[in-house]
């Protein structure tokens, strides 16, 4: 005796998503029964449009609905500006910041020669050319402060060399808020090399 | 900005299941995207099919596709044997045990005096008059060592006494490959007032 099909199946899904195992999927599956039914219904039609109606934007590889994502769309945003970064949910992670106005570019990972993914394969050469024919001023690098983010900012800014076009780095540094003594020693080396003069008196 | 209408509805979605919160969400509605396209139907269609396909078994009130379950249909199983269970899950605990061969009661939950749940709505009445109709021999109440389940199995057992039916309670001690050290000592109390002779040299 088992569970019966439908929820087994149930099971079987939920244990694909990142992390879950048998006895979360379980734990999901038996609790999806309690749901109301217009969240269940929410829930399945999402589902079905996920494959359908979400795709990447033409521009910026952004997730969109349309050909273009709204960001891409919205020209009250600074369009000589774009700011790179790895996946789809760090420009969610900017935008909740609300400080940048600029434009984004979504590259597809990150360069990473121990796991064979080069240049190519992160769609590089879509943000280059992007960046000679929309005539961009400057390009934020935003992506995380790893070997993977180091060698994909050294190679766009390569890429980039004898262009008039600005390159930046977000700052690493001690975060907002964090104890000292929890922080990791290449963090206190960045932070320490980044210094900022805050008063000068010779 | 923010994520397509899809994507957020997704996210809403995973909000409502159990202990999980918006990051969590926000991981699994990215990482479905990713999903192949044949297990996303399947995740739809068993979403869909749950309400409409799930109900209770009229006898013991397992989950169930039909009106009766897989076990109370199952003839070669020794149907003078109740094991009396919390939740549909534990049903599925002790049939991959694999040694219990009578059926199941399946309780609405527990009798739990301060959230206000009484013995009615756990529906300890159906136990009862089945217990009665189907001349069962042995109840075992398989419910968890808590406040909660010792007020239960003590209803039952109160409810079934004058009858010629044996109550018993599955043993609580120390698990089987536990470090002694991380044992508590409610558990530890049980243990030894439980304990077995296995010599008597009298």
């Amino acid at each position: 005796m088992n569970y019966p099909t439908t929820i087994k199946n149930l099971i079987e899904c939920y244990k694909k998503l990142p992390g879950i195992g048998e006895k979360t999927a379980e734990r999901y599956a038996l609790a999806t029964i309690e749901l109301e039914e217009e969240i269940i219904e929410l829930f399945s039609k999402s589902l079905k449009n996920i494959k359908t109606k979400i795709r990447r934007c033409n521009k910026c590889n952004n997730l969109s609905e349309n050909e273009l994502c709204d960001i891409c769309c919205d020209s009250s945003r600074d369009s000589k500006m774009i700011c790179v970064v790895e996946q789809p949910k760090n420009v969610i992670l900017f935008e909740k910041v609300g400080s940048y106005n600029g434009k984004y570019h979504v590259l597809d990972g990150l360069i990473s020669p121990l796991d064979g993914i080069n240049p190519e394969q992160i769609k590089l050469n879509l943000l280059i050319k992007r960046i000679k024919e929309e005539k961009i001023k400057e390009v934020i690098i935003a992506v995380k402060p790893s070997i993977e983010g180091e060698t994909t900012a050294l190679y766009i800014k390569k890429l980039l060399e004898g262009l008039d076009i600005t390159v930046s780095k977000i700052a690493h540094g001690v975060p907002i808020g964090a104890e000292m003594e929890y922080i990791d020693s290449l963090t206190l080396e960045m932070a320490l090399e980044d210094r900022k003069t805050i008063s000068n008196n010779t």
